[in-house]
């Protein structure tokens, strides 16, 4: 039967497309007047240099009909300065999804397994079912103590490593990651998005370690979301490995300009990253104080167990809460369909007003759960305390 | 042995990307001064709109801390509205490049061939490649007759039909596109990343023939190359299932809004169309007088074969205009490794004063080769003709 005779057909697409469900970014709202704390972007704009860069290329438009340049070589230079790194060290991603991506289909097949860390950036699952390849998970303890033996045993061929992970926010340590680096008979992608707010980079270990790819982005810690700017570091060989899988033209002219100008710009990023940790430690002490769990951060987001004043977690009480706070035009974000996390909710740090606002709320929906639970006044107490 | 131990491995590179070489864009030239007429750029900035647009989301750079909207909506609302069709028959990539991407990895595997007509744009057999894909390819005649009965006995499971032809510039007609719609039992992808300087756009075509997908670019009809911003249109069946496979982030802020702006400005748009067909007739013209024989082209570029005045053709002929050219910083394309086309040479239409500085230069090569063959007065004579 010719195809116009019949309706669109599912045996049309790839096997593996066909299992594949899209996956789902964090919402974008439109309209004004929203706190968004639910993308973890960072709560500043990019360094005016950034803008500066962008509006010299710009220039009356002339540029915009040639191609930019297909090896995003001055972007990839300022990436290497930054890092102490050369050019060849670095490939320039649309985005580090793009990055990410180029690593699925560069070292993954039928025959070549990918591992993850559980629960992970929920991106790797979708890419890998894409690519057709199988993903092992291997879950982070309570104590977030790696089982490095079930990652060995695992016979993948590159880990996926967020670090600091996501959504826990949790940062392992210097030691951790060489450990992996140095038993693993792998590619081990550190993924490095929120790196900007913890205490190191791995870029350090490219040069010493030959299976090392470290991923990173613009969009969370220099205020470039919205220009897709992102890179993966490595040796000479695994960069034009993944560069073979790159499309040509991955960054505009545009992209290019405000990247370059944007990772430059050391004494910005300095001020802008410290400004959300002095938050980020704010909002760490109001939690603690509320009795709601979290793990220690060491990026601009907290993973926070919502508890009611009768002491109740789970499912229901975070989906409330993220509700609750929804209607208020504040905008976090809740997983209900990811079993480890969906008693919790993810909270992008903001600035000093926009946490205000959201503490404001938090204690508002507490104050409506004290009256409609009967849990009496041991409860009422402690979330009187937290104010404090 | 560890991998540390050892030197970057192949093995570790997945079975596909292990035979990959990687596409080769067109030179971007750095510095000025140079006649760019290699890589099929439209000759003339793009809209003012557009730039305006940009200057317009740009701001002072608040909003590029901010994701972009991941559905490009109301870019995809304008493609739309040029084409006559609603906003879920419209993906938007980052470039027509990334379309052929998705539809590589929606509707092609192992068990999937792809098809194309030989010589093709040298990126698809790059894409099945990266995908593990066979890629079968049916000559196209020298006549531009195409072997129908060939492709539908090829078995292949999607068709890649560069129309207008790259690199040779033809436009299949109407009637053509439609018998294979009709005709072929899988998914027909239809290029028209040079439509805006033929007849028609088989976007006509969608509703009618569900396995249609159109893709297409602003970077060849709207002076867009440097912005990267292309579409497919097709079925919304067809459309969610490549959906499924782009990247959620795949177009910036600053890329979609001059993307919007510039394919809404009808009147610029058919203005500098205009201009460029108006030099492809002279250019036409100006090759016939020659002698020097070329497909007619519905594209912004002709397929030329140079001729000595000795009336040699060949790849070495080409060769050297391609060096002699480049010698006077007048950039064309030139296939060396492409048997079917390595006697031709791919001149990009510009504007009148670049093309005028081509055909000066064109003739500056024929003297010398006539001076430098001894193939006595009668050649000479033509030479002297084409100047006329």
């Amino acid at each position: 039967m010719k195809f116009k005779e019949k309706n669109f057909d599912k045996k049309n697409v790839s096997d593996a497309v066909q299992k594949v469900s899209a996956y789902v970014p964090g919402e974008q709202p439109k309209g004004g007047g929203w706190i968004k704390l639910n993308t973890n972007e960072l709560p500043y704009p990019p360094s005016p240099k950034a803008v500066s860069a962008v509006k010299l290329e710009l220039g009356s438009g002339e540029k915009l009909r040639l191609y930019p340049d297909p090896s995003s070589f001055e972007l990839r230079s300022a990436i290497a300065k930054f890092f102490g790194l050369k050019p060849e060290n670095v490939l320039a991603g649309n985005g580090s999804d793009d990055v990410l991506n180029l690593a699925v289909r560069a070292f993954s097949d039928k025959a070549r397994k990918i591992a993850s860390f559980d629960p992970c950036y929920t991106l790797y699952p979708v890419l890998a079912k894409i690519q057709g390849s199988e993903i092992v998970h291997i879950p982070i303890g309570k104590d977030f103590k790696l089982d490095i033996p079930a990652l060995l045993k695992s016979g993948a061929n590159i880990l996926f490593f967020t670090n600091p992970n996501a959504p826990t926010g949790f940062g392992f340590d210097e030691k951790t990651v060489a450990e992996i680096l140095e038993k693993f008979d792998g590619l081990v992608l550190v993924d490095e998005a929120y790196a900007p707010f913890a205490k190191y980079s791995a870029a350090k270990f490219v040069g010493k370690y030959p299976n090392l790819i470290v991923s990173g982005t613009l969009s969370k810690g220099w205020g470039l979301a919205g220009m897709r700017v992102g890179w993966a570091l490595g040796s000479p060989a695994v960069i034009s490995t993944l560069d073979k899988v790159r499309d040509s033209y991955n960054l505009d002219r545009l992209a290019q300009a405000a990247g370059a100008a944007a990772i430059s710009d050391k004494k910005y990023h300095a001020k802008v990253v410290s400004a959300v940790l002095r938050e980020r430690k704010k909002a760490e002490s109001f939690f603690d104080k509320l009795g709601w769990q979290h793990p220690k951060s060491s990026s601009n987001f907290l993973l926070v167990e919502p508890k009611t004043p009768c002491g109740k977690s789970g499912p229901k009480q975070a989906g409330e809460l993220f509700e609750f706070l929804k209607s208020k035009k504040v905008l976090v974000r809740y997983f209900p369909n990811s079993p480890e996390i969906n008693s919790k909710i993810r909270i992008t740090i903001g600035t000093p007003e926009q946490m205000a606002a959201l503490e404001k709320r938090v204690l508002e929906w507490i104050e409506k759960r004290t009256r409609e639970c009967k849990c009496g006044s041991l409860n009422k107490q402690k979330t009187k305390g937290a104010k404090s």
